[in-house]
């Protein structure tokens, strides 16, 4: 088998052979195939794209080329979840809790990434003393005893990916369906998951600005699970602003605790009960998802959520009377708000922009050498379809520096889009798509 | 400027720009530029195409990448000549002389080249004596004073190309038309031709199989030339059999004589007559083609192409009593003729299967090191259209190894491809284009 054959048939429009891609994702993890090579099929896989076979096939292939955590020793249907990206996303921190008080189990193994905040794991830190090392044994038995673990991950989980990902990065072969919904599903499928989740963003501060896009995207990684053998749900869900209020490490923890009281932002609330009742309904803890919904507001109002968090932070060194008393979390040394220049209606926030200001204030990292300010960040007071008045505080910011302050300020004014016409919020939840096919909203 | 949004530009379908193509083209032969980016293009070029604008700027960058040779002490228009592969091709050998002796310089820069049989100077050598070693200043004085000198190639002619043509050819990204015009083009134009005529084959022995992609082809190159200030012409010929009936070194130098004496194969005098004439035009020493081809008939007649072909020899060390008394050049132990095994009309020789069967004999080089044996190769008797009885010789093999002969043997029967059914012969040209049109014969 020679490399030169399978770009060839490729670029002339044939489908690849399990074989062939084997072949290619083996010989290039190994260094056997060059970069070169690689990169003139992921142009020609951009032109004449792959179907569900070579698409599922791929996923395999790059699963096999590193570790697959092995998760049996856990009871129950594990059950992960992914979002796709997206500006003040603290989904995992309200999630975690209500789908483990339901009994999913919940084994999470987090990054800390690069990103306009932390990941999972620099946001749980800012409960003094949290920490996500611990022996293997003593995370699955967490995960059997209380239902939830988090863990740090440093399996070498699909390789092939990050090659292939680093390759197509600077070969401008990324916005291709089935590679990226490959990527995707490579890392949580050799993550051990049984079942997947997806919260696939839309919207101009999503990676797929387009709707239909971003539906043909989540059918593609739905195909894979089921190709591979793992339920698959995805739900499409807008991201033309930044979700909830809070974008920032400690601030955006503040707002999962408030959430799991019953008392958050309305569409990260409206968000979490969507995913959590797939994720209840793959993990077969309720018949479908109107039953799963009424346990997880339930599971909330009773206050079983909130207990949940407590019981994660502890198990994990974490000091938990930061949940009933949230003033210890870290606070900066400034603490500004920003006010609307002019009375209208919100009709936009540019997320990414609202994310570039929150990087600015030091909430996430720049490179991985970065060190991350926990206190810092934005809380929004405005979203779209609201009125403001001119002089009226549309955002605070926390900062720990006058002139990052000033710079992320500037840079917030720029993002909200003031209309004087009034303009109606739009529904967060997009569509669904299962195995069973598309249901759009 | 970046290398990735020239790759996304072009992937996207759009024009690149004189500065986009000059950044990449100069990037890549400074190593500035990795193969993997330089590889994602070539296959988005292959998909999105170029147009003519960008064809000519990607080969003036490629002219521009190396060293151009400066042929303006030479009086005259300088034409130059290229054929685009083929097998049995021995034109050089008498275009030469009898554009010489019409009075159009001909200073010919030739490589040893890896292929069926050796390059001209391979077969040049075939003369005892004869060497391109010479001063440059020595080189120009031949030309200026005989009309005629052939010189070693050692300048870096686009060097570009060179590493281009390379990558392409391990990505699967050859057979793009702008790309393979480009690549001809830039080594003719680095190589002072001031007008070049172009043979462009076509058919099974040729690397354009197709006479569409041919014209296509012809067309690519004639643009370029127009761009770039260079009258170009392209003749399309015949290659779905091996042209004249030589194959081998010592043995076609013989066939050119025979040619230049008017006593040659039909197919190559008609081609050299043709070819011959269009450079006559563009070289500006006759009004049309057919008051070219008058010319170059009677330089034939009356014996001067054999004595420039004498001239020439003698003037590069080469013995030119050869030329009278051919027993003079070398011949092998072992003449053998084949003999076809049934009665028929021959249909096709398949051009490629003949000249490995010369490569097998030692005709030419497999690798840059390997040593060519001049007196070897192969005589056809018989072309398509021709009757053969069972029994009646259809080639001779001139050999040096029993062995090898018989393998040669075996490939040759095979080639010849004979049916029951009458068969006529087909043109040999096809037709010409030039800056003006299409002419399909």
């Amino acid at each position: 088998m020679r490399m030169y054959d399978i770009i060839m048939k490729k670029r002339n429009g044939e489908e690849l052979t399990t074989q062939e891609i084997n072949f290619f994702v083996e010989g290039y993890t190994k260094g056997e195939i060059p970069d070169y090579q690689v990169s003139a099929l992921m142009m020609a896989i951009y032109f004449q794209k792959m179907n569900k076979r070579e698409t599922a096939d791929l996923t395999k292939a790059m699963v096999d080329s590193g570790e697959i955590i092995d998760l049996s020793a856990i009871e129950g249907i594990k059950v992960d979840k992914h979002s796709t990206g997206g500006v003040g996303d603290t989904t995992t921190l309200i999630l975690g809790p209500i789908v483990a008080a339901a009994g999913v189990p919940v084994a999470k193994m987090s990054g800390r990434g690069l990103g306009h905040t932390g990941g999972t794991i620099d946001k749980l830190e800012s409960f003094d003393g949290f920490s996500v090392e611990m022996p293997i044994e003593k995370f699955m038995q967490n995960v059997n005893e209380k239902k939830i673990a988090i863990g740090g991950q440093t399996a070498n989980l699909a390789p092939a990916d990050k090659k292939l990902y680093a390759l197509r990065d600077v070969t401008a072969t990324v916005d291709n369906m089935s590679l990226i919904a490959g990527s995707i599903m490579s890392k949580k499928i050799a993550s051990g998951a049984d079942a997947i989740v997806l919260d696939v963003k839309t919207g101009s501060g999503a990676f797929m600005k387009d709707e239909n896009s971003s539906f043909e995207l989540a059918q593609e990684m739905v195909d894979i699970g089921t190709h591979v053998g793992r339920n698959t749900v995805g739900v499409i869900t807008d991201m033309d602003q930044p979700l909830g209020f809070a974008v920032g490490n400690a601030l955006e923890v503040k707002e999962a605790i408030d959430t799991l009281r019953g008392e958050g932002p309305a569409d990260l609330t409206e968000l979490c009960l969507t995913l959590g009742s797939h994720m209840l309904v793959l993990g077969e803890k309720a018949k479908n998802a109107e039953e799963a919904r009424e346990i997880l507001e339930d599971i909330i109002k009773s206050g079983k959520g909130i207990a949940k968090l407590k019981e994660l932070v502890e198990a994990q060194g974490g000091n938990p009377t930061y949940v009933d008393d949230t003033s210890l979390f870290p606070i900066p040394s400034i603490v500004e708000p920003v006010v609307a220049a002019e009375d209208g209606y919100v009709k936009g926030i540019k997320a990414d922009d609202i994310g570039i200001a929150a990087l600015v204030l030091g909430a996430g990292r720049e490179t991985k050498e970065s060190d991350i300010d926990l206190a810092v960040g934005i809380v929004l007071h405005k979203k779209i379809g609201d009125f403001v008045k001119k002089g009226e505080t549309i955002a605070t910011i926390y900062a720990n520096d006058a002139k990052k302050q000033k710079t992320s300020e500037e840079m917030i004014i720029k993002a909200y889009d003031i209309v004087e016409e009034e303009i109606k919020a739009k529904p967060l939840i997009k569509g669904i798509v299962t195995k069973d096919g598309i249901t759009k909203f």
